[in-house]
């Protein structure tokens, strides 16, 4: 995998990896971009994702004998923008009793009568578990902060919902993130950067091909009317939570053959950092698996 | 239960209250105090206690009528200094359908495999309810920084086992304390303070009477081989853990009357700060009230 195609790959990829909020601004970034990446090279890329995702089953085999890291990806993105497809195509192959997907929607009367992060915590993957967020705590500061009729059913006492509630919430999700990665768990978080028109091009697509017309919902439209306050809540977000030790990643998401590629190159980058290998057995184990052998090798001799 | 004796009893229990942790000494701590009250008092101390167990399950149901608080209480404490039966007085006849009481004992593996919070906050309480932990998440910076075997089994990645260990735990225990408050939890820590001499005694005690034999355990004795250790790690996390929003109150445990008159004060006096009261009725609801109670008597006439 770790081939010179694949560092090319890398390095188009490394500005898309925001480690330190402050400044961001999402209009330095277009969704369309490919890095230089053209639509001839298509069958490349998809080549190079059938690599990424070759190099990822034989990581997370690795990841979980060796139980010592757990890995947490946050998928965040407009309707679509192609989150669900992405997971699909980035994970289809790993071994799912290391690898969970959890979708967060709407929550139940139970998870609202608890602290908003409970919901999410509870999934955080174990060690030796790869664990996919398709949608993530961050909703409580994106869909809750757009339409703050949602924090009313989180019933907080009044006194608790000041005007510095999220910021708040962005300190809260920083260092429960920062605690998170002191015991093992590498957080990388990805924003499916989708521009306005390729999702209209998209939804009428739902409309007008009944193979995906289950894909659409009017709700859809009537949250397209708040785009624009999308956008600033993302951009808020990211600036007050990208941090060196749980970075953004804001992937271009108007051509969904880029998009896969990004994705699946930015976590072999990271997933690389840890340096995983199967554990090296010492002396003494190695003592314990000889005469494991010798005893079954004898029973074998005595036909049990 | 607010009356005279009330008051009194909460200025002597209020310098018990730590708020700032900094330059806080185990050593000024007396555990035989009594803050002035003599054995002569222990009646009255009862029948005090009484009360402010009655007070508080009126206040558990306001409480669980409002939805907009939840309480979590904390105990931690050397072997006998007694937690069980503190909980047990200060508890009893409250509605269980609103408290819960979680004891933590030696993690499972599943337990083991996820972030050391993890356990913990699952069990936080919901809205409406108080919810007891009977040991916590402060055994992460206690039994095990006295046993640092304890840590091996985490399966932290070495390069994560740095010197800085504890005060990273302390750090993202506040962190996590503040998260909470922010969210509705009030958040009540309370060290059992006992005497080397007194836990003697008990365990004795239990060693002679054949009805308290079964809380014996041959490896409390070898605990209180790390007394010193112990001591020293609580004082610790009390210095960096007691915070305005999550105090830490230090209560004498050499007399059981004391402790228990103490917890309840401690815990009547911070529940008065939320001034609970029944959800008041604005008029759209008194309206519909009035007319379902108009349905069910026009019911009544018409036999239904």
């Amino acid at each position: 995998m770790k081939n010179g195609r694949h560092r090319q790959f890398a390095r188009y990829v490394a500005p898309l990896c925001i480690t330190r909020g402050k400044g961001f601004r999402l209009a330095d970034f277009d969704p369309a971009d490919t890095a230089g990446l053209k639509s001839a090279d298509k069958a490349e890329a998809k080549e190079a994702l059938a690599r990424g995702v070759e190099w990822l089953t034989e990581q997370q085999d690795m990841l979980y004998a060796q139980d010592h890291w757990a890995v947490l990806l946050v998928f965040q993105a407009m309707d679509a923008a192609g989150k669900d497809s992405t997971i699909k195509h980035v994970t289809s192959g790993i071994n799912p009793q290391g690898c969970s997907v959890t979708s967060f929607k709407q929550p139940s009367s139970e998870e609202l009568d608890h602290d908003y992060l409970w919901r999410y915590m509870r999934n955080v993957p174990a060690r030796g578990q790869i664990g996919i967020f398709n949608r993530s705590y961050y909703e409580e500061v994106l869909v809750v902060k757009v339409h703050q009729e949602l924090l009313q059913r989180q019933k907080l006492h009044p006194s608790l919902v000041t005007r510095d509630i999220w910021k708040e919430r962005y300190a809260d999700i920083v260092n429960y993130e920062r605690y998170l990665v002191r015991n093992g768990v590498l957080v990388l978080k990805f924003f499916l950067h989708l521009s306005r028109g390729e999702q209209k091009r998209r939804f009428l697509e739902r409309l007008d091909n009944p193979a995906k017309n289950w894909k659409f919902s009017t709700a859809d439209v009537a949250e397209r009317a708040h785009w624009d306050e999308y956008q600033q809540a993302y951009e808020e977000a990211i600036r007050h939570t990208a941090t060196p030790q749980a970075p953004w990643y804001v992937i271009p998401a108007d051509n969904k053959w880029f998009t896969r590629l990004a994705v699946a190159t930015a976590i072999v980058e990271a997933i690389g950092g840890l340096q995983l290998h199967y554990p090296v057995m010492g002396p003494a184990a190695r003592r314990d698996l000889a005469r494991a052998r010798a005893q079954l090798a004898a029973g074998r001799r005595a036909g049990r």
